[in-house]
């Protein structure tokens, strides 16, 4: 069974390669397709967006990716990569909470986007805490893992 | 751009027909094809997970879906869609943050999850409070909107 999808917009901003670090600080431009301008309103009144987009670089292998340590750390524990934020992965769709900066006509600029330019979004949607935000329990090897990421 | 996907799995519940309300109490499984089994290890040490999942029972129509009123409630306000959760959305991606009940060899069964029997899984992720929990602000209709959601 094939699923398509097409892009509704891209990324744009100053990261042009990969990083592992150091998010937290980018802000990235989401320049929508025009057919899906108006889509935008409303989300002015909202503080988070979560932007799932194409991992179109990541090229997903089943014998280095299906497991692995994540970002390769020697000090990490081999896991699977459903229980990893990776990218190399199947359908390899990534997504990340994001702050909202600002919205206009065609473009909706956030801050805390780990995508670097000219990737391909596929979906926004607005923060629901009662449904996005949950008191959740991880293995200690997260903390150390997130410590620089933003 | 066509960019092509396939489930790594699919939803198995009781639930065989869409609904707005009450999905707190649904325990569902889902059952991974054989090719990602192994994907799954260490999902274990982890409270929650997000799914995401093809809503290939909805049908995005420009006309009706680029702006509507969430569960076309009168209450609500008129907002694009990438300013509420609804299904009938471009690229038709669902995404929730459930509770893990348990994972066996090819099965993760999760409780809360908002997608109907048969629903194609394209994503498991582990949810990473440092980088999914936001104390985000939203507009005054979401908490209406959401009251018996769950």
């Amino acid at each position: 069974m094939k699923i398509e999808m097409e892009p509704i917009g891209y990324v744009r901003n100053e990261v042009k390669d990969r990083k592992d670090v150091s998010w937290g600080e980018d802000t990235s431009s989401i320049v929508l397709d025009s057919q899906y301008i108006s889509g935008l309103k409303g989300l002015e009144d909202f503080s988070h967006v979560i932007i799932l987009y194409h991992l179109d670089k990541a090229k997903y292998e089943k014998d280095k990716h299906l497991q692995r340590r994540p970002q390769n750390r020697e000090d990490m524990p081999l896991v699977g990569i459903f229980s990893q934020r990776g990218k190399d992965r199947p359908n390899r769709i990534g997504m990340t909470s994001v702050k909202v900066v600002s919205v206009s006509e065609d473009t909706l600029v956030v801050k805390g986007l780990d995508a670097i330019d000219g990737t391909p979004v596929l979906d926004i949607k607005p923060y629901y805490p009662v449904y996005d935000k949950k008191d959740a329990a991880v293995p200690e090897w997260v903390d150390r893992l997130m410590e620089h990421y933003f």
